[in-house]
Order: structure tokens, then sequence, then C-alpha cells
């Protein structure tokens, strides 16, 4: 009988399962729907269940991802977008399909992990992974593992303050946060906030990030401004962010950076910009797994336990 | 014969020494002057015959600290202080003492694990450390170990950009850089830049740090005000430092610290006010081993080899 891994990136939407062989291949995957109903208490009974349903052989570890902090053991510290109170995600597994051993992280964290081993990240150990959705996620892996952090928390740079002076309030309850800048959302506000008339977009109705970056690469002179903006934010914020861990990649993955090699090109320029010597001119790579780096790096973190 | 370890924190004015017994306490501390003649070539020679002299026994290992990236292997990345280009220090050590257990940090960070080890940081295992001294530097310290960075800049955290509105340049040729706002030359640059008439420092011809610190303690409205601005630069990048790394304590030192608790009572405030909630409430502490922080560290270090 063949031995399998599963990932499992658990989304306030879906669920993306996937199982792989014993040597790391992805071999399949699929989505279930999150039922976030009694504080989503059926999250993981429908995932064991879809497992035991999928995955015919004998499971040699299942790794989570989930979006909220992890500590070390495997607790969740609370999680809103799940509905979730405090409680050890691993054991729960464990009890449920009978499989030891189990693995839980930070999922944009874990995402970082898979980039690193299949993905933008091969071939380094030390890398900074940034996930620029609807808000901003990151991950730092140091020598090949991810830092959770004392309460779980490292790599929550969506939250880093670059604006001393800005009025809006950020999801946090702060202001300034790179979140505000930087995400899908935040460049749409940004856009919003200080558009001009002349521009392709002025009488856009349902702008999106997208639609600034592709306006932008048409050369739409104030598209190009607020992408200046986003990079010059974001590469400030990755400068910064070095000299704290001095990495030896930064992996920009999330729905945004679809807009590609742009990216790059604007983040890198303000990157080295603000980067004092021993800290310029760092490897800059795109994310390659899309929405599946999560379940690839779900498995990574189990294989090697 | 008793054994030894020797720990030696290279300075650009004077090397400190220290000779420490096999438990890692502390018997007997001296320096010696750093002689930057002929790009340093006399300073390891000079530290090798200090040690002769000195310690009389078996040395286990000699740690040494300097002020300038190292990567893993002990090589110097040029190190403008001491007049020192590219070199492997650890093994140029061995040669000249015949002591192969050496271990070579750079010194911020070294005095990081000095102050984890047997200082303020005592009883932690995740710190980051802060030296507020004529620059500011600092250490990353996870899981007890110092975290080196993949070209030995992690923890330059001197250089995070905390200003975009700074016309002033910084030693490192950047604008805004923390080191420009909360090291001793910094405090005094603020003050002197904003200077108000009414303050007791308006007439003073050598203002210090010390002087602004103990006129604001003192009720001076002008010198609180500028000790607030230090606080708000520091809190907040030590704020940003938090979502990368999410330590378990922050200590600060160097000189500037001297000035006690009305550092870590700005400092803290302002962190707090900064941080997403996941994030607040750090311990913050002051550092305990003054100048003593590098022999220490330099000795944990080889220690634990």
């Amino acid at each position: 009988m063949s031995s399998y891994y599963v990932g499992v990136d658990i989304g306030g939407t879906s669920v993306k399962l996937g199982s792989f062989d014993i040597e790391g291949k992805l071999l399949e995957k699929w989505e279930i729907s999150t039922r976030k109903e009694n504080h989503g208490s059926e999250i993981l009974p429908d995932i064991a269940a879809s497992i035991r349903e999928k995955v015919k052989g004998e499971i040699a570890g299942i790794g989570l991802g989930v979006p909220g902090p992890i500590t070390d053991d495997g607790t969740v510290l609370k999680c809103a977008n799940l509905g979730w109170e405090v409680f050890n995600v691993a054991e729960r597994v464990t009890e449920l399909t009978g499989v030891t051993n189990v693995a839980v992280g930070n999922d944009a964290t874990v995402a970082g992990l898979g980039e690193l081993w299949q993905g933008g990240g091969r071939g380094f150990k030390d890398m900074i992974m940034v996930t620029l959705g609807t808000g901003v996620g990151g991950g730092v892996i140091l020598n090949g593992e991810i830092l959770p952090g004392s309460k779980g928390a490292a790599g929550e740079i969506g939250h880093i303050k670059v604006e001393a002076e800005e009025s809006d309030t950020c999801g946090c309850g702060g202001h300034g946060c790179l979140e505000q800048y930087a995400s899908a959302t935040g460049i749409v506000r940004m856009a919003k906030k200080y558009m001009k008339p002349d521009s392709a977009i002025s009488n856009c109705e349902k702008l999106s990030a997208k639609i600034i970056f592709d306006d932008a690469k048409a050369g739409d002179s104030y598209c190009m401004e607020i992408v200046e903006k986003f990079g010059k934010y974001l590469g400030t914020a990755l400068s910064n962010i070095s000299c704290v861990v001095d990495p030896e990649v930064i992996v920009i993955g999330g729905g945004v950076s679809r807009a590609g090699q742009i990216i790059i090109d604007v983040v890198e320029k303000w990157y080295n910009e603000k980067s004092m010597f021993a800290l310029k001119n760092k490897e800059f790579r795109l994310a390659e797994l899309g929405n599946d780096a999560g379940i690839f790096g779900c498995v990574k973190m189990v294989m090697k336990k």
C-alpha cells in the first residue's frame, strides 16, 4: 500500500487540499467549502472526511495552514476568519484522522515555505515571502525553516508602519500600515484618494489593482504614479525587513503579483534606493505556485518532522 | 591546570578582554589599545600577545566581537573602523594562538548574546537587542542563537528608515535612518535642529544626549519634546521589527540607555501605540552588563560550539 502526505490550506471561503507522494510530488488537488457555522466546528471534521474519501492508502503526515497566528505546538490563537477560538488544531486533527504526524502553521508563512521548496525561492534557504492579496501577509524563512515568532506573529509584515501621516484607519486599527498601500485593496484606495480627472481610470466603476497595473503598463501616467507609490512603500518596508534578518531572496506572491515583472521592477528599484550598502542587490523573485503554495508548504512542513 | 574561555570585544579605540572560567564566570577583565596603523594588521597579534601574557592555563576557546558584518565562517567583510579588508578572522586567531575553538561575531549582535546570557535578557530565548551609542546597533537572537543573516548584516537596525522627509544625510548615505534620531549623536542633532530659545539647553555649549535626558527629567518641556521624538522613532522601529520576528523581549543598551527608566517609559509607550494587537505588550528591559556585554557574548558564542 502506498504512502501519502496531505496538505490542507484552510481559507475563509474554501479549503484547498492536495495529496502528495512520499517524495513530495503533487498527485491530486481538490477543494471543499469552508463551513463557518457553529464557530467553525465543522471545518476539521469536513477535512478529515474529505481526506478519508480521497486518499486510499497510508497517510504519512498531514500539514495544515490556518489564516491566523499559530504557536509552535499547533495551537491557534483565535481565528476570526474561521470563527475559531483558542484550541490545539494538531491534536484535534490527530483525533479525527488517527494520523499522528500533523503540523500546523500560519497560512501566509506556510505558503512561503512552499515557494522556498518548489517555487520562486528554490535553491535558497533564507527568504522573505510577501503575499499581496486582499491584505498583505508575509513569512520569514531562516535556514529552510519557518520562523514562528514567540506568539506566532512573526512575518506579520502587513502591519509594518510605512507612513506617519495617514488619516485612514487600517483593519488592525492602526494608521499607515504597509497593507494600506501594497494590498489589492490598498492600491485601489490610493488610486481613488488621489484621483486625477485625465487618467484612464478616472471614470472606472469597478476599479481593481489589476486595472491599475494594466493601465500603468499601457502608459497611463496617473496609474504609473500609483504603481510608484506602491513600489516606494513596499520597497522601503522590504529594505527595513532586510535590516532585521538580511535574507538571500525576497519572493513576492499573492493576486497582485500576477501583474508580473512590473512589480519586481518597481519594488527592486525602491528597495535598492532605500537600502544601506551591505543590504543592496538582493534576489527578487515572483512566486510561482500561485494558490497551490499553501498545500506545498503544508506538506514540506510535515515531511521534515 | 585550569581551563579558561577568553572574550575579546574589539572596538575602534580599545580592545576589551575578559577571562572566564569553564562555567562562564568572569574572572578578570582588562583593556589594550587598538592599533589601527598598517590597515590594523597589529590588532590581532596584540590581542594574542595580551592573552598569552594574562591567561596562564589551557584556553578552551576564544570568542571575538568585531565592529562590522561577519559571515558564518568568521570572515570579516571589510571593517572601516579598524582598517580591515576582507579576511578570515577566526583562522588568523587560530594561527596566532594555537586555539582551534574560535568564534567571531558582529560586536553589537554579540553584546546582545551577552545580555541574553547574563544580563537584561536572562530567562528569554528570542530577543531584539538595540544598542544606542554613537550610532545605533542591533542584534537579533532567536532560540538563543545569534541570527547572522545571509551576508552578516542581520540586526543592522540603525539603518531602518523611519522618516520619509529627512533632509540630513546619515553616515550610510541614506536619509531618515533610525540612527539619525535614536543615537546619542542623533538626539543632539534633533535638539539643535528644532531648538527653542526658552529651553534649558538653548545656550548649552557642549550639548550631549545625557544633558537632554537630564533636563527632560528635570521638567524642561523642550527636552521632553526631543525625548518624545526619540521615543516615537525608536518605538515605531521596534514595532516594525516585531512584525518581522515577534521576539519575547526587547533589551535596550548602549551609552544612551544609562538615562534609565525614562527610556523604557517613552519607547514602550510608542511601541504599544504603533503595534497591532498580537504584538503589543512585549517585555522591555534595560541592558545590565554595560561595556562588558561584548566579552560575555563572545564567551557565550564560543562555549556552545
